[in-house]
């Protein structure tokens, strides 16, 4: 009978569609029992014997796969691939499969509502009056100010569709390969990564954790900003240098920021110290119906594989050729 | 020379114009010492030889008015007209104009900012964060709820704008004059308030305090509610009964609220125990755009008066006729 470790938690909390597939296809599962994301050591443990792991974010390493000897398929639940060493999965004969649209629209979704959020001090009203203090905070609106997205992939473009019956703000975009057509649909100015950093207002990070974007922004590129800018990272931890976030907002630069992802999740670090620092536990992708269909795409996945079916969701080619550049 | 009291504060603080605009008309201007919302005592000590009153929401009553000999115009930063008593001022011959138009957009962008933060659990989150504890909340896109909006003038209509490009909601609406041409715009279910209070999964209020919507939702109509709904109050305080919705959030039911408006403001009631109610200091209309906007137009409306011009922003007979039919 064959195996699956379904390493990412909550599981099937919220529609147990997934595993009922399984049990109806007389695949064994098991769902990490730790209940937390695993480190490389805790997963190299556990996964001895499992045919398919149905992964999350947990590192998935060389050193991982050699522990893996039944392993045929890592089935990742969500888009960034930056957890799994393709090169890896690729020497040892393991395929690698996603489902890079299904949490894009609740990324985008959490990414406006954080926007708005951080243009009233809504965060900041909230502390202050739970601690007693009345202040009425001035905020912009999003027609008012210049808004800068670093990524137009599917998470970057969403969020660009979702302002659009906000007004007009001014959108200065940036990405490695930029689509053009989209000057059809929206009104963009294209601009380097320095020309967002100096004149947005807001900017909003949709990228992938590969060796280019990792430290992308450091603490020169942050006092490059404005000293009332505010930055929005809901894609993934290691872009931003979470150090240099802390030292520059503690000197009181930035007015905001909302950060969702972390270079060592759970996350510990100082960022909490910051009241204007908003911070939420990698919950981009949570809601009930992206979860939900990124679960069952991903179990789709390993089913279509154990039994014997062509694979709809692999990682394409240039996914690789990102990690041969070095990740 | 005529002689302007400014009570609204901030006054003038992010763009000085209106106080320009004072100063080359020579009309001598007083803004607010206290530098807080003022009480009807404080008020009445204060307003004694104004020609002009330029207010915020503090009680413009009949015995204010009784106390301000030379008062002549009422020049409302704002819309809501709960704390002027116009039938008061139309007996002693006081107008009172105001500025229906520009808080609506400021106060749109934040309820469905509001919204957007309440569905996924952002302040709960970004509280716990603050602790160190992780843990990822589920929460709910605008397409897969059903929302209802009770109010659909100016700022109702405008939340409805908004979330157009998030997707298409169930939308539950209630307005005392129901405004079918909407139905070309949105897809709507009209419905009662009590069909809002027990089907909607999230509810925003978008009307004016009077004796027909103070106290319009009690304990009895919050427990109609989902044990998860969300409740959103942009409006005016006193709508919803505090001590109420204290006590129902106290007691588990309702996943979430937002409170910008307050009964007493500043507030110092319980709500500030419950985590999961964000709660702001009346910052609905407070973008730098609308309230600088608010601000010129109602100080343009007292420069046309004490320069003998035709007023433009007079309040209507139908908000007389509200107060007649008791506030």
């Amino acid at each position: 009978m064959s195996k699956v470790l379904i390493t990412t938690v909550p599981f099937g909390d919220k529609n147990a569609f997934p595993l009922e597939m399984m049990t109806n296809s007389n695949i064994e599962y098991v769902i990490n029992p730790l209940n937390k994301k695993l480190k490389e050591n805790e997963l190299a443990d556990m996964v001895t014997d499992f045919d398919v792991i149905i992964a999350g974010t947990e590192p998935i390493t060389d050193y991982v796969m050699s522990k893996a000897k039944n392993l045929k398929l890592i089935s990742r639940v969500g888009i960034g691939l930056d957890s799994v060493d393709l090169l890896a999965a690729e020497k040892r004969g393991i395929k690698v499969s996603y489902t890079p649209d299904a949490p894009a629209p609740a990324v985008a979704e959490l990414t406006v509502g954080l926007m708005l959020t951080l243009l009233r001090s809504v965060q900041t009203s909230n502390l202050e009056m739970h601690n007693g203090t009345w202040h009425r905070f001035f905020g912009r609106r999003i027609p008012e100010v210049t808004i800068g997205v670093i990524g137009l992939g599917r998470i970057g473009v969403r969020v660009l569709n979702r302002l659009q019956s906000f007004g007009s703000p001014r959108l200065l975009v940036n990405d490695i390969k930029p689509d053009l057509d989209l000057n059809h649909q929206f009104k963009l100015e294209w601009a380097t990564k320095e020309q967002i950093y100096s004149e947005a207002d807001v900017i909003a990070l949709h990228l992938p954790l590969t060796c280019h974007t990792k430290n992308m922004i450091t603490k020169e590129h942050l006092l490059m900003m404005k000293e009332d800018a505010m930055i929005i990272n809901t894609s993934r931890g290691g872009i931003i240098n979470e150090d240099d976030l802390y030292d520059v907002m503690k000197s009181g630069h930035l007015s905001g920021a909302a950060i969702d992802v972390f270079e060592n999740e759970p996350y510990e670090g100082k960022l909490n110290t910051i009241d204007r620092c908003i911070l939420t536990a990698h919950m981009g992708s949570m809601s009930v119906d992206c979860r939900t269909r990124m679960e069952i795409e991903a179990t789709e996945e390993a089913v279509r594989f154990l039994q014997g079916e062509k694979l709809t969701g692999i990682v394409p080619e240039e996914e690789y050729q990102v990690q041969r550049e070095g990740l």
